[in-house]
Formats: C-alpha cells, sequence, structure tokens
C-alpha cells in the first residue's frame, strides 16, 4: 500500500504533532489530494502531519473490475466480506487501525486524530468516526456519499464488497450509523450545488436530516457555483483545516 | 492554441484587473499550474487575472519530435525561423501580443502586465520581458533556463528552431539579453538548491553575474532541500505574487 505524509516544520524539529487523515475519490490514488489541493501550506501553519492513502489495495493477484466505481481505486473504505474482494480489500482495518499504528510509531505523530475526505472518501472519513469512538477529535467531508446504501454508487460496491444481505451494509452507511452515534465529534461537510453527483448519489439532505434527527450537531455548507472537482475543495479548505487544528489542539 | 484564465471576484464584479501571464516548462500544458501551484488563492487576494497559456502549438499538421524537450510540449517562446519549426512555432508573437490583446478585448482586464514562470517557462518569461520595454511591470522565475545558448537543452532547441547560426540565438538567450536591457523591472528568482536540473541546464548564477554587470537590480534566492517540482513552486508562489502586485498597483 502506497501512501502520502506530510510533515510540518514542527514534526521536523521532534514534536508531536496531531494528524490529520484524507481519505480520496473514486479512481483517485495518494497523490491525487497531495498535488491539487494546497494542504501543505495548511498543514505547515497549524502544525498538522497530513496522511494521504491510496484508495483501494492495488497490484498483481489483487481483485478488480473494469468499472471506475469498483475494485482498485474504489474500495469504498469498508471491509469486504464476499469473494474474490474479502482477501485483499480490508480497507476500514487499514485506515483505521493498521495505517494509524504505523504513522505513530513510525514518526512524529501524537494520538490525537482527525478524518476527512472527498466524495467516496468523504463517506469513508464519516464512517470511519462514526464506527470507531474515541479514535478521533473531529470529522469532516467534501461532497460525501452520505448514504451508500440508497444511491447507485454505493449499492453497486456495496453488493460486490457485502454481498447480497441488505442488512449488512448498514454498518457502513454513514445515515444509519450517524443515528446510532455513541460520541458527537466535530463535524463539517461541504458540498458543491453544481456538482454533477449531487441528487443522484451524493443527496447530502440525508445527512442533514439524520443527524438533526438525534441531535447531532452538523455544520453542512453548500456553496452555488461549486463543482466536484479539487478547485473546490482547494477553496474551502482552509475551513477544514482550521476545524480540525481546533479539535485536535483542544484535544 | 489552448490557455487557462483565472478570473478573480473582483473582475467578475467588472473591475478592469492586472494580468499575470505564467509560461510552463517542459512537457507541461495549459493545466500543471492551474492544477497544481494554488494559485487561485492568491491571485483571488491581489485581484489579479492569471493567464497560463499551452507551451507550444499542437495538433495534426504541427511539427514534433520524439524528444519530451523539442518540438510540442517546449515551444521555448520564441518565433523560429528554420524549417519545419517556422510555420506554427511562433511562441514569442503569441504570449507577448496575440495573447494579451485576446485578454484584453475578451475580459475585464487592464493593460497592466507581468509574466513569471517556470524552467523553459522562466527562460520565456525573462526574455519576453526583456525583449518587449514597456510591455510588462514585473517579471519573475522559478527555476529558469536563464542562458540556452550555453546549455544542453536550449542549444538543441535552438539549433532546431533558429538553425546553426549561433548570433541569431543570442536575442533569445536572457544572459545576453540583459545586458543591453532598455529598462530596470523589479526581477525575482526562486531556485531550488536540490534541483536535479541546475549544474546542468539552469545555472543561475550566469543570470545574476549578467544583472550585476548591468547594475540591473535582481532578487535571486536559493532555497536548500527544494528540487524542480511544483511543491517549490506552491511554497514560494505567495511571494511572486506579492512581488507581481506590487509593481502593477504601482502602474
Amino acid at each position: 500500500m502506497k501512501f502520502a505524509v506530510y510533515l510540518p516544520p514542527q514534526a521536523l524539529e521532534g514534536a508531536r504533532c496531531p494528524v490529520l487523515y484524507w481519505l480520496s475519490g473514486l479512481t483517485c490514488t495518494e497523490q491525487n489530494f497531495i498535488t491539487k489541493a494546497g494542504a501543505q501550506r495548511l498543514a505547515a501553519l497549524h502544525g498538522l502531519i497530513v496522511v494521504a492513502p491510496d484508495t483501494s489495495p492495488r497490484g498483481e493477484g489483487v481483485a478488480d473490475d473494469p468499472g471506475y466505481d469498483l475494485g482498485q481505486g474504489a474500495g469504498f473504505y469498508l471491509d469486504a466480506t464476499a469473494a474474490p474482494w474479502k482477501e485483499h480489500f480490508q480497507m476500514q482495518s487499514y485506515v483505521s487501525r493498521e495505517l494509524p499504528d504505523l504513522i505513530e510509531t513510525s514518526f512524529t505523530a501524537s494520538s490525537a486524530r482527525a478524518i476527512s475526505g472527498h466524495s467516496m472518501g468523504g463517506h469513508g472519513a464519516l464512517i470511519t468516526a462514526f464506527r470507531n469512538p474515541g479514535r478521533y477529535k473531529s470529522v469532516s467531508a467534501f461532497s460525501p456519499i452520505v448514504a451508500p446504501t440508497q444511491v447507485p454508487w454505493g449499492q453497486k460496491a456495496f453488493e460486490a464488497y457485502l454481498g447480497a444481505d441488505r442488512d449488512s451494509w448498514k454498518q457502513w452507511d454513514a445515515v444509519a450509523l450517524i443515528a446510532s452515534a455513541r460520541e458527537q465529534l466535530p463535524l463539517l461537510v461541504d458540498q458543491g450545488a453544481d456538482d454533477q453527483f449531487l441528487t443522484q448519489h451524493l443527496r447530502p439532505e440525508l445527512l442533514e436530516s439524520a443527524a438533526q434527527e438525534v441531535g447531532y450537531p452538523i455544520t453542512m455548507r453548500m456553496h452555488s457555483g461549486y463543482d466536484h472537482s479539487y478547485y473546490f475543495i482547494a477553496s474551502f479548505l482552509e475551513d477544514h483545516f482550521a476545524h480540525h487544528a481546533k479539535a485536535l489542539r483542544a484535544a
């Protein structure tokens, strides 16, 4: 597994720094975020380590699918239970346990963690935060898939990775998980109003209403004129770093 | 010809804004700078329009070469005089006249212009500023090829584009041009000390000494630990925008 790490000057000087995990979207690798988002300036400003994993296992012997939205590049940050995926596609264990363990023993990283992501990675950030109480100080997402059990991208992936039993899907669905969340984290969601995937695959209103129903505080912002691209992320990433830095500093 | 344009909010509100032209390096298109540099935030901050042209003519019927450093993607911002290049490779006329004319009639752009670039595009920015007195308010470069007549990248390209008469090459060489510059512009050059092309192709010390010889003020900064990549550009672009904004505002 390849992953990208940015160490701020504070970490290079030996300080134990909090870590922001960034989960990318469909078709991405560990490169997209570090190349396009302008995150390094913000990470240096706030003294955060940034870790950006790949979006799936890859390579020879790893199952794949010709579609861009299944298999390599499309791991959906869950632990697959159905063949042929279950052998390698254990992304939830990887991003929530294996990778943090590696980061916290290999770099001057503290155990204060925050998590964010885009699209499929926004879904990944939300479910990882909701499924792992006590592990993260804050969560945010750009243009997340919030209800994979209810939208085509999620249904295709979950059917493949988890099999036909739809009850088992709910433990990987942010809208389902927020209803029984055992802790309340600072939660920020940004969405472009001109995002081509908004009404079919993303449907952020489902997360907003599920959060309101259980009294989970959520800041959900719609931005007219913005689409699904990294230009949108770069435009508002400053706010996400401030959101996470505040929670991580208080930790 | 494709080119990228960023219009800051001030331009969208109808104000005539100054324009910063960015010339990219070998193998680049109009996409690299707008994707990787984080320029939009700075352009919005300073109220500058940013224009990033492609690095050569392209397409069917346009001459090319299998090398990455000649032909399409490697126009060197000069007007070619040798066949087969002279038919389409008129990049200097394009970036210094045709493109600004188009920008200034198509957008709410003022005629206050600045120019910058990276590597081959740093060469392009320098020669374009030095060759066109009165046309630009300021110039800067990251990791520029400063003396193409003296280094392998430049010699290969100039032999092809301009023919064997080396005297004719000098009008496209920043170190030669600065010696007879008819105006002094604010000039900032940033160079990574760990740039793999530093000693063979870039040789910034040649520009520094040529500038000192004629009393042309130059700010030349060497940065240890930085290479030839867009991460280097993103790290110091803020200073270049401030450099140009100051000159353009005074205009």
